[in-house]
């Protein structure tokens, strides 16, 4: 019960386009609206669309930890083709823990290996998505709008059920899909530098 | 039998999007496909658009002279919605013949009386797509690409079924679709000033 | 004395890079102030911009009026490099009065002669800018703003200083500088059409 | 000598503003230049700017092995102020070997103390540039153009004058200056993961 709940707020975050399903239509002698596609992109924009890529992250460990494995597939599949920009080109995606010669994840099936491992294709893969995620905060230090594009560099850190904390050096960049919705086009992610 | 034929190779040409009805999709390694939303617009692919608007204006006045007024006016909103933006938006149009207070055509209906005619909201419109016109020549005085929109200026001559020739000043944007192809958002158009 | 008062008030208008003559540099962990040459175009900038070249019209009249011809010159030369994008490309400009072959002024030697006439290689042009302009309103059909760029249509009416009115169906569209400030890339200006 | 040849040939891969010290006017009925600012980034200005990073690289390092700290500082400032957008606002970079609370570096100050050292306000960094570097080699996973901005991932491999090599992660995202030459907006470098 509690996880469905869950489930449905993130998802909300998430997928905003179910809330917006009919085209961006802009009064008639105004500036078009927002979610027009060659809108420029706004900050608030991309701070929803950072604190939608949290919740989904959350979201798919939750649906992991009480309805298992597919439903957490399902779910991440859905989360790529709301949150991420494949079905618009190649995505520059560096997860945190990819290992040469499979670092760079540019296709959706590489993505969704990465998050929910079980793909004998990318075997080093062990499911980031399904680590027990339980809360996360991002904290930038800058955001970057180009027009049509948007950029964002900063910590996200992430705790699991039990407390454990993991801080990761992000950048992400975002342009507009055909929905109006931000998308993510690039996603590297490092581990901080630790001198030893 | 011809009239059929003229209307599919204009149509061909308006409607590029039949030939490129899944989402645009890159390889894996390289650069996103044109079509993406977010790649920048090729002189190649303003001149086409040029192309598909001349093709589609004789493709709708065709289609009056041999198939009447609601065939025409259905082909017309076939290319409304193909070629101009209005889904994404309010589109700034200027039309050759528009008048006070009715000048500016920035809906899909004002758009559609201008070409077609047999709106009583819109009484002075007359159809100029219906006006017999078999041929055009696009002379570009200029064309400009500032990232994911583009402009272009010069002039448009038209000749009708009895080859009588007008030419006016043009001026078109185009910025993308959710489907990858060039939308015309600004569209000005003016008879040449006479100085008397 | 009035004329020196009215044209600082619209060079001051005209020319705010004046005010802002250093780079434009945002503070360090926020987003770039909206003057770094890829911040998005806002409405906002849009309607200043419109503004001055309304300002800068009526100064370079006044100027003509109370100055003489040569210095209605030089201050149409400095509104040309502040307000239009000559220094950056091509700028598509089809100005209200111009005739074929010279209809279109894609170069700053072709606009400063429609502005001001007295140049030999454009012989039909008689000095727009020197009419006596006093005032200007701009009525506004709608801004769109795709990302780096913008357009505006609408209707800009003029008063000269007998109170004659002139009325125009006009299109601009702006991208950047590299001052930070919007420069016209295209400048579409024509009479509306008259049934007869 | 043979330094000072070096030297040459890296800025002047680095600075192709030398070479292009007129605006960029575009020919009168032709589309901009590439180099106007407004134009959009192609490939092949993304890839020139890499390679004039990696010689940037590597002419800082051989400059302090040649010439030592002071000429190879004025160097990286000039690199800086080339290659960089620090002009233009903040600029995104996580350099390799930063530490929390000094990882991020979105002013020239910090981004001059990670490729120089010797600035006590940053006194864990060491001069990466300086790291005796002759070699470099980019792979990339991917390149996007967006318009007006574009972003790369992948590796690039650096070697020292013993041959050693280091390998890292390596994002960039570029928009235009106001020379017309690409920027760096965003730089996100990290060493691979190690499962270890």
């Amino acid at each position: 019960m509690k996880s469905f709940t869950i489930r449905s707020a993130a998802l909300a975050a998430l997928l905003p386009l179910a809330a917006i399903s009919s085209p961006a239509v802009a009064n008639d002698h105004g500036a078009a609206k927002s979610a027009a596609i060659y809108a420029p992109i706004t900050k608030a924009e991309v701070e929803a669309a950072q604190q939608a890529w949290g919740n989904a992250l959350v979201a798919i460990s939750t649906e992991h930890d009480n309805k298992g494995f597919a439903a957490a597939k399902t779910l991440a599949g859905q989360v790529l083709d709301s949150a991420y920009g494949y079905g618009m080109g190649p995505v520059l995606f560096k997860p945190t823990l990819t290992v040469a010669p499979q670092t760079f994840r540019t296709t959706r099936d590489g993505a969704l290996a990465y998050f929910v491992g079980g793909d004998k294709t990318y075997a080093s893969d062990t499911g980031f998505a399904l680590k027990g995620w339980r809360k996360f905060q991002i904290d930038n230090a800058g955001i970057v709008i180009t027009g049509n594009s948007a950029i964002s560099m900063g910590n996200v850190t992430l705790w699991d059920a039990k407390g454990n904390m993991t801080k990761v050096d992000k950048t992400w960049a975002w342009t507009r899909g055909a929905d109006g919705q931000l998308k993510i086009v690039l996603h590297h992610s490092s581990l901080p530098y630790s001198a030893k």
